[in-house]
C-alpha cells in the first residue's frame, strides 16, 4: 500500500456529528455510545469494479456515493436512523489518485443525514471492492421485517420503478433515449440513487404493522422475499406500478422487464393495512415522496402473482410462469 | 453470483448465543438490542488473496478463521467482549466449493467466544477479498485507547514476537526450520493467530490507566502509535523481547528482523503504571497467558529507542536509524 497513513490522515474527518463517538478513526477499533433504549442497526454491502460497476459506467465520486447509499437503502427498509459508517476499499495502485474522489462521494452522502466515518480499511488488490457497513438505531424501538405482511394488507411501493435499469443499458450502449435529457434523468437514477431514510423515519413513527423491503434486486424479487418471510400470497396489478415520463418512452416490453426485474431502484416497497395508507400518503407528500399502491395481500402459500389486464401469471424472483388455462 | 441464495442458508446459523439480537441474516439489516450502559465496539478488516495469502500460505479454513482472528484481535486491543460479526465475501466462481471451508474457519473460532455472524455480503470478483467487521461492547465503560500511555509506565508484551513472519517466510520457501515440528510452530502462528480477548477482559477489570495496540503490523509500528498518540518516548530493551524456542534457533539477525518489523502475531502492547504489574503477572498466569516487560515510557517527543546491549537506535515504525556517536 502507497503511503496508507497519508491516506487515512486525508480522509479522517476533522469533527464528529455524534457526541456519542468516543472514538472514531485512529486506533485499533471505533468505540460508540449508543443511544439510551434504542436497537442498534447494521448492514454490509459490497461492490466490486466489472461486477457492480466499471469505469464506463460510474465516477470515482459516484462508486463512493452507491457504496454508501446502498446501505442506507439497508438501515432505510428497517425504519432506522443510520449514525456511523466504516469502509473497507481494496484498490490496485492505477486507482490511488482517485481514491480520494471516492471519499468524497461517500462523505457528501454522509453530509446529508450527519453520519460519521468511524473505520476502515485500505489494502491493495487487482480490483477495486469497496465494502461499507452502516450502522444505526432505531425510533422508539420501532423497526420493520419482511416477515410483517398479513393477509388484507395494501402493497405500496415509493417513487418509480425500472429507472436505473434503463440508465444502466443507456451506460452500457444498449439502449438509446429519445433526447439527451431522457437519458440523464435515467443514468443519474443508476449512478447516484437517493436512499430513503426519511420514509422509513416517517413509518417509524406511526403505529402499524409495516412490512417493508428496499428495491435492489428489482421488484419480483423483493416481493418474493416478503411472501416467503411472512407466509402469504402477493397480487401486484402491473398496470398501477409507478414509472417515470421517461420510462414511458421506452418500448412496452422494456418497461415491463425494468419494472419488474430491473433493480437498484433502491425504492421501498411496504405493506401496511389499509388504515395506514392515507396517513402514509399525507405524510410522504409532504417530505416530495410519491407513494403508489400497486396491489394487496392474501391468505396463501407464499407466493407473488402479477396481474395485467386479462392475464394473471406467478411472477419468480427472475421471471413469470404463465398458467396455461 | 452462482446460486447465491442456497450459500446464504447454508451458513445461516440455526441459533444465536445473544437473547439480544432481534434479527440476524435474513432481512436488509441486523438489529439488536445493546448491552445496556456499554459502550460499542466496532472494526473492520480486509484480507485480499495474492496479498494477504495464496493458495500457497492458507488454507480455506484458515483464511475464514484468520480473517475473524484479526478483527477480534482489534476487539481485544480496546479491552472489549465480542459480541457479533459481519462477512463480506467477494469470490471469482473457481472458489465456490471452497467458501463452505471459508465459513467453516469463521465459524469455528466465533464459537470460541459465542459470537453470532449476524450478516454481510457475497458478491463476485477476480480475487477472493474478504472484509469482515467485528461489534463487542466494554465492561463497565472501560476501555483502552493507544493515547492512554504516560511516562513513569512499563512497556509489556504477551507471548513471543516474530513466529508469524518466521513462519509466513517458510511457507514462502524462503526460510528453512531445523526440523518438521519447529517449522509446523512457526507455521501455525500464521495461519491460525489466537486473538488476546482474555487478556483485554482482564485488564479491563482492573483500575489501572493502560494504554494498548495489537500487533498486527510488527513491533516497532504498533510502538510508534503509541508515542505518537500518547506524545511520550517508548525505550525498548531488545534483548527482553520474549522469543518461543523455535524462533531462537534462526539466526540473530532473522530473529531481530521478525521480532520487530515481522507483524502479524496479534499479541498486545501494553503500557501500564508500574503497580499494575505484579497483578497483571498474575491473572495473565492463570490463563496461560505470557506477559514480559520490554521497556518503560518517558516523557520526550514521541519516538520510540530501541537499546540492544551498548547499542542505542531510533526504531522507526519500518526500520532504525543508528546515530554516530
Amino acid at each position: 500500500m502507497k503511503d496508507e497513513f497519508s491516506l487515512i490522515r486525508s480522509i479522517t474527518p476533522e469533527k464528529a456529528y455524534h457526541k456519542e463517538l468516543i472514538q472514531g478513526i485512529g486506533d485499533d477499533s471505533a468505540i460508540y455510545t449508543p443511544i439510551q433504549n434504542e436497537h442498534q442497526i447494521v448492514c454490509m454491502d459490497t461492490m466490486v469494479e466489472g461486477v457492480h460497476f466499471t469505469e464506463q459506467t460510474m465516477s470515482p465520486f459516484q462508486i463512493g456515493w452507491k457504496a454508501l447509499a446502498v446501505n442506507l437503502s439497508d438501515i432505510a427498509a428497517m425504519g432506522g436512523t443510520p449514525d456511523y459508517y466504516l469502509v473497507s476499499i481494496a484498490f490496485p495502485s492505477v486507482w490511488y489518485d482517485r481514491i480520494n474522489e471516492i471519499y468524497r462521494g461517500l462523505s457528501d452522502l454522509a453530509k446529508r443525514f450527519n453520519i460519521d466515518l468511524i473505520g476502515g480499511d485500505t489494502v491493495s488488490s487487482d480490483k477495486l471492492t469497496i465494502t461499507v457497513t452502516a450502522i444505526g438505531h432505531t425510533f422508539k424501538r420501532k423497526y420493520f421485517l419482511r416477515s410483517q405482511a398479513w393477509p388484507g394488507d395494501v402493497i405500496l411501493v415509493t417513487g418509480t420503478l425500472g429507472d436505473s435499469a434503463a440508465g444502466l443499458r443507456i451506460l452500457l450502449g444498449e439502449l438509446r433515449g429519445n433526447d439527451d435529457e431522457m437519458e440523464r434523468t435515467l443514468i443519474k437514477n443508476h449512478q447516484l440513487p437517493f436512499p430513503l431514510i426519511e420514509a422509513g423515519q416517517i413509518m417509524a413513527q406511526m403505529p402499524y404493522h409495516t412490512s417493508l423491503n428496499d428495491i435492489s434486486d428489482g421488484l419480483a424479487s423483493e416481493a418474493n422475499e416478503i411472501a416467503e418471510a411472512s407466509g402469504v400470497k402477493l397480487i401486484i396489478d402491473y398496470s398501477s406500478l409507478p414509472k417515470s415520463d421517461e420510462l414511458l418512452q421506452l418500448d412496452p416490453k422494456l418497461q415491463k422487464e425494468y419494472s419488474l426485474f430491473g433493480g437498484e431502484d433502491y425504492q421501498l416497497l411496504i405493506t401496511a393495512p389499509e388504515s395506514a395508507v392515507l396517513e402514509y400518503q399525507q405524510a410522504f407528500k409532504k417530505v416530495g415522496i410519491r407513494l403508489t399502491r400497486i396491489g394487496y395481500v392474501e391468505e396463501g402459500s407464499p407466493s407473488v402473482y402479477l396481474v395485467d389486464g386479462q392475464d394473471k401469471a406467478l411472477l419468480s424472483k427472475k421471471g413469470f410462469n404463465h398458467f396455461t388455462d
